[in-house]
């Protein structure tokens, strides 16, 4: 696989993970650091994320490959931008959701330059100090409505992905949304409002944290994640969100109604039913 | 520490992993296991977790410690009846809720001998298999109601934690159960919820686990725990578990109508609010 120039726009948890991947399986011939934030330029440039700092404008002159690793909000602002401006660039972009994406590029003369992928990979820390060596390694990345994008930019991100060492998996971008809805974004929720259930407790009971457990920092791990991540992507697949939080929601009351009735035989059955999830997480 | 000869009742994963740190910190001259599952006895011989498996009345006779490693429920019912046949032994047990158990002992004439602990260690696997070395270590452990406690028994237990490299703790057993449900017993109940309301997308959409990433796996292990420990937890808890559980849909509630009323600026207050837990999880 030829190396080719890449800049990488938005260089924190993710865009940072990915640099260092490009940079230790010998994608790049240069890497280019994109980051409106000027500490995340700084500390990117410190660690050796990448190799130089450009403005976005240059950036995309002087690239051969755009990686988009920012928000999704920001991301549905600046990509029919970047479309307008690129000549015969591949343009990657790495977000969680990818509908509307994929509706406002659509008729954009240059679309089949996009290819619409989301690695499903990340931690719950953000910016350029939290890039991990290994990351997306044995996980999956999901290219959206494949067929829209033009061969060679497909084939180049395929490979890039295969090269990182992650599974690759095709879907249009609205079974994508729902998909990430129900294993991904909904995991979110449940662990930021628990978060907000015991901080709340906190209040009236200092102590309260003094028993916590490996199960209860599991469970609530993710309630670390970044605002200015997350509050985009509920905009975005609102709808999805909604469905996915009613239906938790009401699994919830099916708990609920149990100890209130004391119907534990019907308790018992609810856990061996959630036991079932053994088939999927091992 | 003298070594002592030592019967664990109920040798699953925790009265297995507490068997193993016994044997590696050299705290027993002899392990008895007591198990009323003929295949736990058996593999817990063949994995080397004991010297020998008795039968309880035996076992209490020969021992000088006995440890109490059983579901709640069943530890309510034999308890008393431990009690009567005991001389000087010491008795701990290992169960997650206390209240009852504290109540029921109370007034018994042997309630010195023993001592109420919960280690705040555990996985979601479960039977002599799923014992692990290293457990306990770097957790904490409660003792509840220590002034009930005969001064050697106490010294004893503590002993015996500390030299598993736990951290002691101690509390009244009301608000040990309180804490508990905050902690511990909220979370696997939002997680066995989890795991149900995506088993339930999968009925109609089977490719439902696909995008599956490590955050969904994280929140959702717990839901793998076992019911026939996890129901006598929660009745015996039922009141303190509804408490929060109340409070849980209402924080849940709330990112519901965020999203319903497209209310950004709250759903980033709440967000930010949640990620305060990185105070306690780190």
């Amino acid at each position: 696989m030829e190396r080719k120039r890449i800049a990488i726009v938005g260089i924190g948890l993710i865009g940072g993970s990915l640099a260092l991947q490009l940079n230790e399986k010998g994608l790049a011939s240069k890497l280019t650091g994109v980051d409106s934030n000027r500490d995340h330029q700084k500390k990117a440039l410190e660690l050796g994320l990448v190799d130089e700092i450009m403005e976005l404008d240059d950036a995309i002159e002087s690239s051969e490959v755009i990686i988009l690793a920012i928000p999704v909000d920001s991301m549905v602002k600046i990509l029919p931008a970047i479309l307008d401006k690129i000549d015969k660039q591949i343009v990657v972009d790495l977000g969680s959701t990818k509908e509307q994406l994929i509706a406002i590029t659509k008729d954009h003369q240059k679309r089949g330059r996009l290819v619409a992928t989301h690695p499903m990979w990340g931690t719950e820390y953000s910016g350029p100090q939290a890039a991990v060596h290994g990351a997306f390694e044995n996980t999956a990345v999901i290219i959206c409505n494949p067929n829209e994008s033009d061969a060679d930019a497909l084939e180049w991100t395929k490979n890039m992905y295969k090269k990182i060492g992650m599974h690759l998996l095709e879907m249009d971008a609205v079974s994508h949304d729902l998909h990430a809805a129900y294993v991904s974004h909904i995991s979110h929720i449940t662990s930021f409002a628990l978060a907000n259930t015991v901080l709340e407790k906190e209040k009236e009971d200092e102590a309260i944290f003094e028993l916590a457990s490996a199960g209860f920092a599991s469970t609530v791990r993710l309630a670390k994640s970044n605002p200015s991540m997350w509050v985009p992507i509920f905009m975005q697949n609102r709808e999805n969100v909604l469905d996915v939080l009613n239906e938790h929601i009401s699994q919830l009351r099916k708990f609920k109604s149990c100890l209130e009735k004391e119907n534990y035989e019907y308790l018992q059955e609810l856990i061996e039913n959630a036991n079932k999830i053994r088939r999927i997480i091992k």
